[in-house]
């Protein structure tokens, strides 16, 4: 059948993700969406002008919920990151919950019954609001969470001991915000402990990886291509049933909230949840995390928004 | 030997060009290059973020000209298109010239000896003037010229006709830019000549196709996609020397300047230049669209800019 | 939804596509098939090696019918190419019958209702045996027929004229064997009518291509790269609902059977036939061959093979 | 620069890792040699079919050494591997002695300046002789070796515990032959040690990982896509500079002789050996295994072959 893939919200995120699945050749149909008609027009048509130079094909629309029927995968961008220009992640709290409140409805009546993946900021919060209020079964909602900070632990480890990223292993985890931390215990170079190499400074590297899309932000006003890729990775993994492992913010039954840790993508969005073996210290972290987590959770359900 | 690629300027065209090819795989190494030092270090961080998601490998550089020595090819985006936000590429022309006087020093200094392709507007006369100061052969300079035009009134015919745009062949022809046109006795659907097909408006389909891009850029004030993967099968085809056909704005000896037309591109550029069969109206309106282009280059030379 | 793509009889053919589908990332599952059990096990063994180095992940399945109940294509490459190695490829009429005999039963209580897309010689009397005896609707059953000696035609005229094969145009018709023609009429070159370059002899080039296949067949025995690569090309129109031009064979209803010619493919299957603008000339061969055609179904159709 | 890859001998292993070069698009020039002349020639047509349906472009050249001069890689896999149907990979050193006495003069006079793979068993004395004779720095020889057993065992441990095959880590180490061993110390899946995980018997998966080569030999008599990706994966690391750990034979100071052990592979073939921390019991396999190819290469070299 043919992978029909969603993208709600064409701000650099979305526009970027999109454009990955045609020239990837992922998408069958893609379905993008903005609440700005015309951008949404004029994204299309961007678009498509792609097509005269891929050998592979996909049926662009624009602003269609009932093209969601039988989509495999929803990402959702939407949100206004220009919020978090202060510096904190959470400020985005109320846009964010503006954009899903406005989009639920709409998703939900398309009978829309596949993965949900949720990029929007606060990213742990919003993941566990759609898992609240989308009526899907909460393994079929995944936020992109520290997926990201871990690509950026990576390549500053990469970096520093000057191997390939794709030698570099290991976890970022909790909130894709400023309580997340790198899980040292987890991170293997060239298939050796991290902790192992004793020059190095870790904390000196988790302020690297943390700073690291700061330095961008601060300068382009966004990221967009370690995200983007994200996206693609995770929607390859739910179309192809790989059952592969991410590091991607879902339920954590323990705290009731969606946190980012280690879990297996499938069809069925996250099919396991491989235990890790944390340190006392990480676990202490972790639980940190997930509290903030909860914080800004209730922060979120508080915050009033237009229906 | 490895494939090295330069992009230089990093506005939406240049980074989608970036992002598109490592995506793609295509460049071994990349050296991007913007005058704002942060920027270019932002983005070279935020495509390095990507390469925890791709099975190829690609170093990333930013703004090292001696990086371009011996690369195959250098695509050159400076420029401000904001500078046309009244709807006429021409009055790109002062801000181009100040964006190649700044850079053509360096690139030559770099001994770089590949092939630039120039995506600047106005592209015509950009292309000629690369052409007339890198102090490359002239084959080796090409300009990116109407391939998008032709994409788009690809595009065009393949929505009226509903046939996929791979079956749809032909070329746009003349100055990027308002004078260009459709060569219409070229266009094929499904391997008919569309002249055939009796119950097409060819002069409403070519201002379809001339309005596509005017329809993206009033709303996003940029269009990005349709170029980035034209810049993407170029340097596919200079690096693996594919002689493929593509409608780009080239040297022509008749009028002395650049102008849009079908070449043969392989490892050298421009390696060869195929005979068109063009009507008697199609001839007229290439030479109308090739002095509008002798025009425009004349007042890009008179323009002063800072040294 | 997942891609699943079957694929019965691992000879040369039907193994290098199945490598193909797996290396290009197009197949989420793939079913591969072959009467020797044992073979097709160690066929799976030998694909799944390949899943160690690649970004893409497909379900590697074999010997399984009721897996196909939802797939979208299915390739059939059953039969013993040994059958012809006289040289003629009707007389491997009775082994492909044989074949495809033995598959019908099974393939049909699967539940299949995708397309089927023959690649078995002698393929048009193959395609059109399908079509009568499989259930599915006429336009799900399509043949590679000669989109393999249409590649060969573009791959000796790229050659004789020097310029890419992308820029060669056109078709050959008629039965995927000997009484095949090139409708030169239809062949352009750098969007040339191939007809109007004086110095070529399109009777040599004819032959050439006719000659191309049993070039690499005299010496080994198979040919494979170049139909497994049409079948992949195939496999991602109706994936993607294309709707692009193929020579392909498929039902003529002027003549009862499956002939060679341009038919647009889509998620159907042949969603259309676009009408050909052939010579007179032409016309009679195409009449000549089809009849060939008619003449080889009923042989299969009488020959006598095991229940 | 154009990427030219060689690959010299046809059999299944070389036309098949010829098949994926030009269909992954990583050669730009593809130079097959076969002592065969006709069945080079029939190669180069096969494969020439194909690029009527890719989008990229390979100029494929055959017998030609002088196309080698700047060449970027060489994968050599002559030899007549029938010579090992009795289940012994070292009865094969004759006639792969034989082969690379009859390549060397030619290979070396060309000028050949880049990285040589060894495909070619009893690989490890393979190895070390081209390393020996060819003239090249030690680094720019490499052998394939334990890379196909790494990704067998990683496939046989991704079955056993149900994951996707990149979530298993480790290599397999030695001879690439029966004295072979997986450093189960290294080996983690999902990030975990596989030693941790107490119900897996991993004499029995060592066993399924050593015997999945012959599963697939003794039915096929000759495995071909798991060991064509590898070399794919390695060139691409060649190319570009990748500096990614591959599992592959290479010179071990310690022995004198090419052992399989993780390298860092770049640009200049290997650039690294990272140190293993392997148990004491890995250390004495290792000693075993290094000194069985130190016989088998005292064997190579007291073999006479036909100058």
């Amino acid at each position: 059948m043919a992978r029909t893939i969603g993208i709600i919200g064409l701000g650099h995120v979305g526009i970027t993700t999109a454009f990955n699945m045609i020239t990837k050749g992922i998408a069958d149909t893609l379905v993008i969406f903005d609440k700005d008609e015309d951008l949404a027009e004029a994204e299309s048509y961007d678009l498509t002008d792609a097509l005269g130079g891929l050998s592979t094909y996909t049926k662009i629309i624009h602003n269609d919920y009932a093209a969601l029927k039988d989509a495999d995968v929803v990402v959702f961008c939407a949100g206004d990151i220009s919020a978090i220009l202060g510096g904190d992640r959470t400020s985005e709290i109320r846009t964010t919950k503006q954009a899903i409140v406005e989009v639920l409805p709409q998703l939900k009546a398309s009978g829309f019954h596949g993965v949900l993946i949720d990029i929007s900021n606060p990213c742990d919060v919003a993941t566990t609001y759609w898992s609240e209020n989308l009526g899907l079964p909460q393994n079929q909602i995944i936020g992109t969470g520290t997926a990201l900070d871990t690509y950026r632990m990576r390549r500053a480890v990469a970096k520093v001991v000057n191997v390939n990223v794709a030698d570099v292993r290991g976890f970022n985890m909790g909130e894709h915000g400023e309580s997340q931390f790198t899980a040292w215990s987890t991170v293997r170079v060239n298939n050796k402990p991290i902790t192992e190499i004793k020059t190095l400074d870790l904390d000196a590297l988790s302020e690297a990886a943390r700073l690291g899309g700061w330095k961008i932000f601060n300068k382009k006003h966004y990221t967009a291509f370690g995200i983007a890729t994200i996206a693609m990775e995770l929607t390859e993994a739910i179309c192809s049933d790989a059952k592969r492992i991410f590091p991607v913010s879902c339920f954590d039954p323990d705290y009731g909230v969606c946190v980012g840790h280690p879990a297996t993508i499938g069809a069925q969005g996250v099919v396991d949840n491989p235990p890790m073996a944390l340190t006392a210290a990480e676990k202490a972290k972790y639980d940190a995390t997930a509290k903030t987590i909860q914080h800004n959770l209730a922060t979120m359900k508080a915050t009033e928004v237009q229906a």
